[in-house]
């Protein structure tokens, strides 16, 4: 008979108690492994080097304040389950080299940036940045007269790209009854059926056809600043943009001068640089919606990304395959 | 052969636009009846008396630019069609006394307003009145380091009240995996089924015993001011309370002196004084979502109260029974 796997949890109080709260800790603890925690806090790179070296653990659990590891793992390790997304600044692509399988929360946090994304719609076209500056900062009630805000029910949305979060959003936008389009190089038209959504033929025709665009694609090189003034122009006034992705696949400067005319409603939570900038542009403006990058897993939703893991390692313990595995691939691709 | 019916449409400009736009006019037109318009601006009431009497008519559809009907109606005058809401000032009591049938837009814009019930809901949760002001107004970031923004997969979401509007929420919310609780005298086992939502034993439960609140109890004796300040504080640290229905149900100097402290998250688009005074302490509050009694239907979709209309017509042309129909006793409890 095998000695138990070891699993060493790095992880400070709140990331535990946020990610893994229960029944998610005991199903752990029952998993049969033997499981012990360290709190990465205070504890640097060395610490946790040595802390590695001297129990020898099979599956490291990570988040975001393990430090990086260091570039000679013990023997032992096989496995690391790192509990949110990016993994640039915990392992190299030596390690994958090597043969450490890692995995991050893939795509059980997807639901919560739909979310946000559907908030910053419902705000831009119901005018909710314009009514907080006028009843909260300006003293008005309905300043302006009829106001042209407008419903969700009814409207032509187009997505730009068509990864896991975009298919949660359509999903929450069914009950809305909108005419769903996308423009993704990996929809083909069997996905596009089993989702009910239509094939845009480009980008132009996706921001000419739509009220609403959301856009959601990678960034890579091919999508850095592929949304341009041209494209924004197209959108038809009163129209929105939204943008919940990756802030360098706009050209921001672009939609700043977009942006300044009011001619259409925007909604943000990712920016070319951030933080954004105290003097953006964007800043001020009663057309945009502004969040600071909050759109991934809210605190009461990194249970997901803890059940999610929980089944990784359930998975790696049986011998069976783990889901979103960063390979060496995958690796060079993070932005 | 009879001669046709006559129908008088007192509509502005905009009003037939917005209510009556393309295939509803012309669907109108091939009703059989012969239909008139005028222009209620600069008629006053006695110009739409003199029009009345002149032509006659069976049919007269309004809209908010009417002036009210005189005393003495045409004896041809058998109904009104109101495009809109409230018919209080437009009709009165003695008229239905008299057996004038009058109809108004009844549950054909609730889904906008639940759907602006969810934007307040979803604005709540994330803290968007936060990140308008610290990101609009204050130069900021995330000034207060981790956000305990919340998302609304999964929680446990109180409705007050069950009429149309919660009905189309309860669509609305759907998607997101929420446990629905209701209070409401209407509702028995059988309604609560048919919805998947559970029943409240008490107000004091429902705000004890769930994340989010939404008011959608109509204005009556009974239900005046009775959101207490002893039920808001029943609300869990982090919850949400959201009011789209009348202002009055809920005591607004006790909602002040809660939403003062930032315990909990408020979203309104209704108050007890409307316009809400310049000096209210609800504006200013960054746990708190304001709106100016916008939740109704938005321009782009008075269409579906023009549709709602155009059955009804329909209906009174083959001598069917009429939806939403103002009799005596609806108007005696109109607010």
């Amino acid at each position: 008979m095998h000695p138990p796997t070891r699993i060493l949890l790095a992880l400070t109080d709140p990331e535990f108690q946020q990610f893994l709260p229960e029944p998610l800790a005991s199903e752990l603890r029952a998993s049969g492994a033997t499981v012990e925690r360290v709190n990465p806090q205070g504890l640097g790179a060395g610490g946790l080097e040595a802390r590695l070296q001297q129990w020898q653990p099979q599956v490291l659990v990570a988040a975001w304040s393990t430090p990086p590891l260091p570039e000679a793992l013990p023997g032992s390790l096989r496995y690391v389950c790192y509990l949110c997304g990016s993994v640039k600044n915990l392992v190299r692509r030596a390690h994958l080299e090597r043969g450490l399988q890692v995995t991050n929360w893939g795509s059980s946090i997807s639901r919560t940036i739909a979310e946000c994304a559907l908030l910053h719609v419902l705000a831009s076209l119901r005018r909710l940045p314009h009514w907080t500056f006028a009843l909260h900062h300006e003293g008005e009630w309905q300043p302006r007269g009829q106001t042209p805000g407008e419903s969700l029910f009814g409207q032509r949305v187009g997505l730009h790209g068509f990864g896991a979060i975009a298919r949660q959003l359509v999903a929450l936008l069914r009950p809305f009854g909108c005419r769903i389009s996308v423009h993704a190089p990996d929809v083909n038209d069997a996905v596009a059926a089993e989702f009910g959504i239509e094939r845009s033929a480009s980008l132009e025709a996706l921001f000419s056809d739509n009220d609403v665009i959301v856009c959601l694609a990678p960034l890579i090189p091919e999508t850095t600043g592929i949304i341009t003034e041209s494209l924004l122009r197209r959108i038809r006034p009163g129209g929105v943009f939204v943008n919940v992705g990756r802030g360098q696949v706009v050209d921001e400067a672009a939609l700043e001068r977009v942006a300044r005319e009011g001619r259409i409603q925007i909604g943000l939570d990712v920016y070319a640089q951030e933080p954004l900038p105290a003097t953006s542009p964007l800043r001020g403006l009663r057309n945009v919606s502004l969040t600071p990058h909050v759109a991934g897993p809210t605190l009461d939703r990194r249970r997901d990304a803890g059940a999610f893991a929980l089944r990784n390692i359930q998975a790696f313990l049986a011998g069976q395959p783990l889901q979103a595995v960063i390979t060496a691939d995958v690796y060079d691709r993070i932005t």
